[in-house]
């Protein structure tokens, strides 16, 4: 496992527009240059929280469908990483907008919310480890890359912004490491478990991700104010 | 198994207000009255075709996760049913509206219906096979409801009706018959692998399908034209 | 898919001595010579109606891991031909050796059943649907070449022999184009899912269920006369 | 929660013979006399070794099927306690007896290993947590009432014994406390997901259990020597 990541931007290609669509989605564009709503963000922040909860799942089936125990502690690391870490700086984050855990934990789940987390999960299910990377990588690779961006782009307004936290997070050094390496993960799990066969069907989970992402934007920006 | 079905009743109940929203949705009212625009239906079709094959996934899985064989019988004649009559129905059907399997085999599926189909299959996988049939309730028993409601209502019009068929299909008493069946399942189920300790967390799962199965006729309804 | 099997052959060949030992056990030669205790043969046909049950659940759970109609048919088709077929001859056949179904059904399930049972299922849910296959093909296919081997040996005796009947059934034409649509199925899903990087892992699970196979016929061997 | 566990042991009195036929082993009687072989104790200890790793499996099954994020973290908390202590604790452990982990690590999983891992997973896949609990619950539960039993008992032979060190730390406070916990969890799940119609279902699935753990000892005692 050397070099630049292969199997990722060979996926977002395949989704073309789909891909761009989801990460220069409007949301992202006003996260970026401050002009969001704050009612989008924070319907967007009360379902992310209902969406990690999906994820540390997600990372625990992936323990389970380990082949080796490299793999196990990877996935387990995903899980204290999110159950440990993530949850509890988005909860602090939220309390500082306004947002209880307990007001976020009694939220229902947006159709949206609903609709990517358990795609990802019938995908790790149906499929395999790689089948389930996969369908993750659009959020956690695809966060990385949309953060890498908004902040190198000259409409992004760092100053002033109230959502700089979010994108400074996500475009800062240690989000970006966990990106990379979930990438290197792909590629090494397409060389022990893919073959070229399975990329057509691979880069069609991959698009469906990605749009299923985009409607995760769009639920926030839809919210009413 | 004798006498009324018990659960079923007790879930439509609890989910009150959400049970009525997806059952009385206007995509249905305006089905029975006529008024429904051609282009929401057809758009329905696609998508409802799509989600057999989901549905279809879904009783495989309940062969999986059956304890014995009169249950894993049950399971298989709902993949057959799906697989061999419902999804050929529904593809001649269909050819009556212009709709062809390969066209309606290569549309991208609407995320209503991922949001469905997914939330049914990971509640079956993270649960019991009690899981799984409750989450299935509202389509296979629902849909005998709807049916059997609007074809008794005196705002519908069945004559001059070109959604006729479909209203009478599910009202008919093959239909009616397999979804009493499927609500007697339930209660047998209920008693063999429940108790009243599981009711709440049966109770959320209901109305969240009820409420994703909502959003599916919405999803129709909101086609455009 | 044209020619011959490509993959099942390299998976018997990476497993060597193991394969061998399992298609050539010795309760595979006594039963083709006639000098199989009989206590041995209703043991394992006891044990082969336990087998049976979660044979069809591998192949429901075959329908839910699907991709494409045409493979949840063949899945399907799998569950009806052990549900509707194969249970009802097996326990007909066993009630000429003096075994009633509610007798077999009561008995408890021997550790190598479970064994092998469990594994297939767990190679299924870990992995995706090529995994279940493989862990599948030492029963499906080898079983078709053990017969056809024994029919062709030397050795075996027909004439007179209790155990014909078995022996004439597995070599006979139907089972074996069953086997050759398996074998073909895994050439298949290898060039839709696979790749070489796949390969040692593949036969890494084949290897272990045909060992998990030979402790099936040993069990038979070691049963209390 | 409060009082004394319930469930536990009223799955332990059904399984009656079963469970003492696990617990008072002749593999746990000889290794608190220390009567027991070496080799035998080498083999078990690789073979635990390899169950372990699907019993890392099996938490992180856990976490993806919970219902609340207090179900997440303590299987959480099993799948880290699995991989980054009792692994090393057992490593360090095999090490003082010869044995190295890459030694262990490529050793063919023995028949009974494969039996009582993978009939757990099934358990927890084709149940909800509740049956995966159970089916953990003669190993967690019941390696605290075996040491405990054993270190009372006046056939024990501590001082001088060889095998005192696995016997205390299975019956020291720790262990003894984790048990109890999970002792605990049984109870609150059958309360919340249970129900007295799951219990002659949940009792045959731990007498399995248990009767696949007293083959575990078996293997150990068969050892060749």
């Amino acid at each position: 496992m050397t070099g630049q990541p292969a199997l990722f931007p060979r996926l977002a290609e395949a989704a073309g527009e789909v891909w761009r669509a989801y990460t220069r989605h409007p949301f992202v564009l006003q996260l970026a240059s401050g002009d969001l709503p704050e009612a989008c963000f924070r319907h967007y922040l009360v379902q992310d929280y209902l969406f990690l909860i999906h994820f540390a799942r997600a990372w625990g089936l992936a323990v389970y469908k380990s082949d080796r125990i490299d793999e196990m502690r990877r996935a387990q690391r995903l899980v204290a990483a999110t159950l440990d870490v993530e949850i509890g700086l988005h909860v602090d984050y939220c309390r500082g907008w306004g947002l209880s855990e307990t007001a976020m934990a009694s939220e229902p789940e947006a159709p949206a919310t609903i609709a990517y987390t358990r795609f990802v999960l019938d995908r790790g299910l149906a499929g395999d480890r790689l089948d389930l990377e996969v369908a993750l990588a659009p959020c956690i690779v695809g966060y990385a890359e949309i953060a890498a961006e908004r902040v190198n782009d000259a409409a992004t307004r760092l100053a002033g912004n109230r959502y700089r936290e979010w994108l400074e997070m996500y475009a800062g050094p240690e989000y970006q490491d966990l990106a990379r390496e979930a990438a290197a993960a792909l590629d090494e799990q397409f060389a022990r478990r893919g073959g070229e066969g399975r990329f057509p069907s691979l880069a069609t989970a991959f698009a469906t991700a990605a749009r299923l992402e985009a409607d995760f934007w769009q639920m926030g920006l839809e919210a009413k104010r």
